[in-house]
């Protein structure tokens, strides 16, 4: 049974003060059924993905607030896995879609961000990682932790890390729903502010509003719309410190795995990828667990220009999380609806996309091909 | 494919100041694995059920939470529908089974409520209500008013409310997991405090810690363990001033439609059910949407003894939420697992759950049978 990706939305990315996280999920909602051509009432059923709603904001049962705009009120349930709350999302609507019970299904996320200070975001964002054995901890500290260990194993550089966000930086100059649209040179990543060393401010992805939704179907799609044709999901350990390695995720390469084998295809076949790069070390280990560098080359590989346009494979070119923005629970929702769009659009015939939660505790791959 | 339950857990439920929300899940989920004779590792995938932890105690990534405490990490995710989570995660994991990438599955919810103040447990539990358009309202406010229209239509008296507080009391003195084991007379349900007119302190579930736990095969089960063999998932606006009517939940009407469509079964068969009585209104509405008994029947025939043994019916043989209490996320699993439990002592051979988010917006039904 063959999975189609006939609509596609993504909202401005940003600080959008202006709209509430209703307004978002039925804005994305809405676009994505009128690209697929479809009356509201032809979607059997909505997955919806949502990290933080209930903290920030005290708003749960999101899959009803997302049904109610819906005039025939179709199930719909909410899923949440952190970060990776969209790639899960996707997962669990394939999952029934593949029961043969629904045929076309809405994969909706949001997140809304920046209705409280960031310190008080930080603390909510730290409920991905585990609240009592990394008490106290903050995501950048944890990323930071990775890296530091990352430079002491392959002698990950300063400026190693810089490429990748004066790249995303470049990249998301081409997506008109980047919450950045601002080049960087390796100089201003460098000297930005230390927010956990050895990660700077332009190490870091934004705190966002935003949503993104696709529309999945296994009707036939008339051959033009792109198939979903992999899907991969790993785990590993909540807590970093149990850990078999902190140099590389786990989860990544286990959902790596899965995908790439459900698709029969080989990640040397990958003209462009959509990594979880929250933070720059997050791109470079997430190149290497998906195989696509060897350990420690993802950093020389990104300074020698492999990872844009005219190199090996074009990574992020939405901008990634790092310029395109961080709505957490629409990420990994958006990573697949930019790229299926590109592929809609003929720029590319094969693509990957990767959603990571947390510290890495939860990955998520999938496979995106021309029909 | 035939689903079979081959694993239950229910942990105590009550104010369990001793053990956190990590502790209660596993606990439930290492004992439902226990119990159906597996190993951890024998468990490939996990869905986990949760309402408000991100608000409670800031914890999000639960499908992490637990997974982390299984040697292998199987893939896991969290699903959130307010107090219908726990029957959504038996939805999401019952899809995963069909599509054979799993044959066996560990669903496991939990809520923990007790550790914060009641206003702040009201609050967060407001989170299942539209909270701009029913702002301030708590949930006993709100199924005060359904209960109050259900009065002015069908003459539904105070005595009538009360029956189902008294039964279902009585009945948590089978189930050694009730939060409650406590008889009170009608008398005293009569006179409790009064908390939203019409309703009283011993109309209103408990606010409860607890976990609950099934595993789900698509194995050969040895002919003994009981079967899911109807499911269904229907759905309403999340605003009640939005809805058709106030006396009945058409989501519990087109949940009940499906699975007894899929179980091939009238209602009239069912011997026993479990339904999501969070007030005693609820047991009253469910019993009418579900088709029991005819819509302003379900307070007389309850008066008149046709909700207990020896009557039409037994409603809630574990207490329901009134008695046995109510940890959110669990809920839905426990009803399930009970079930389960009651049929393969022999007791019953068929019988309902019923699973209700916020005020009716989400609604699940499940059917179990021996096998």
């Amino acid at each position: 049974m063959k999975i189609s990706i006939i609509g596609t939305a993504i909202t401005k990315f940003g600080e959008l003060w202006s709209l509430s996280l209703e307004d978002l999920f039925k804005q994305a909602s809405l676009e994505a059924v009128e690209s697929a051509e479809l009356d509201l009432a032809d979607v059997d059923a909505i997955f919806v993905a949502n990290m933080g709603a209930g903290a920030f904001e005290g708003q749960m049962h999101l899959g009803a607030l997302v049904a109610s705009h819906f005039p025939h009120h179709p199930p719909a349930m909410r899923i949440e896995g952190a970060c990776a709350s969209g790639g899960l999302a996707l997962l669990a609507a394939q999952d029934a879609l593949l029961t043969g019970r629904y045929q076309t299904v809405l994969v909706v996320g949001a997140e809304k961000m920046t209705d409280v200070s960031s310190a008080e975001a930080t603390k909510v964002l730290a409920g991905a990682a585990h609240i009592n054995n990394e008490y106290g901890s903050t995501f950048p500290s944890l990323y930071a932790l990775l890296a530091r260990q990352h430079q002491q194993t392959y002698g990950t550089t300063r400026k190693q890390l810089s490429v990748v966000s004066v790249k995303n930086h470049r990249h998301a100059l081409d997506n008109p729903y980047a919450q950045f649209h601002k080049e960087f040179t390796l100089e201003q990543v460098n000297q930005s502010q230390l927010v956990a060393d050895p990660l700077r401010l332009l190490d870091c992805s934004p705190l966002s509003d935003g949503a993104a939704a696709v529309v999945l179907t296994t009707k036939n799609n008339g051959g033009r719309a792109p198939l979903l044709t992999g899907r991969g999901h790993g785990m590993d350990t909540l807590t970093l410190a149990d850990r078999d390695s902190l140099t590389s995720l786990t989860a990544t390469k286990r959902a790596a795995k899965q995908a790439l084998s459900d698709a029969n295809r080989q990640i040397t076949d990958f003209p462009v990828v959509e990594v979880h790069d929250c933070f720059t070390i997050a791109e470079l280990l997430a190149l290497e667990d998906l195989g696509i560098f060897d350990p420690g080359e993802a950093g020389p590989a990104s300074v020698d220009g492999q990872t844009t346009y005219g190199g090996k494979v074009v990574v992020n070119p939405s901008g990634g999380l790092k310029a395109s923005g961080h709505p957490v629970g629409a990420t990994g929702i958006k990573q697949v609806a930019y790229l299926a769009r590109l592929i809609m659009e003929g720029k590319f015939e094969l693509a990957l996309a990767h959603n990571v939660g947390g510290s890495g505790a939860t990955a998520v791959v999938h496979i995106i091909e021309a029909s």
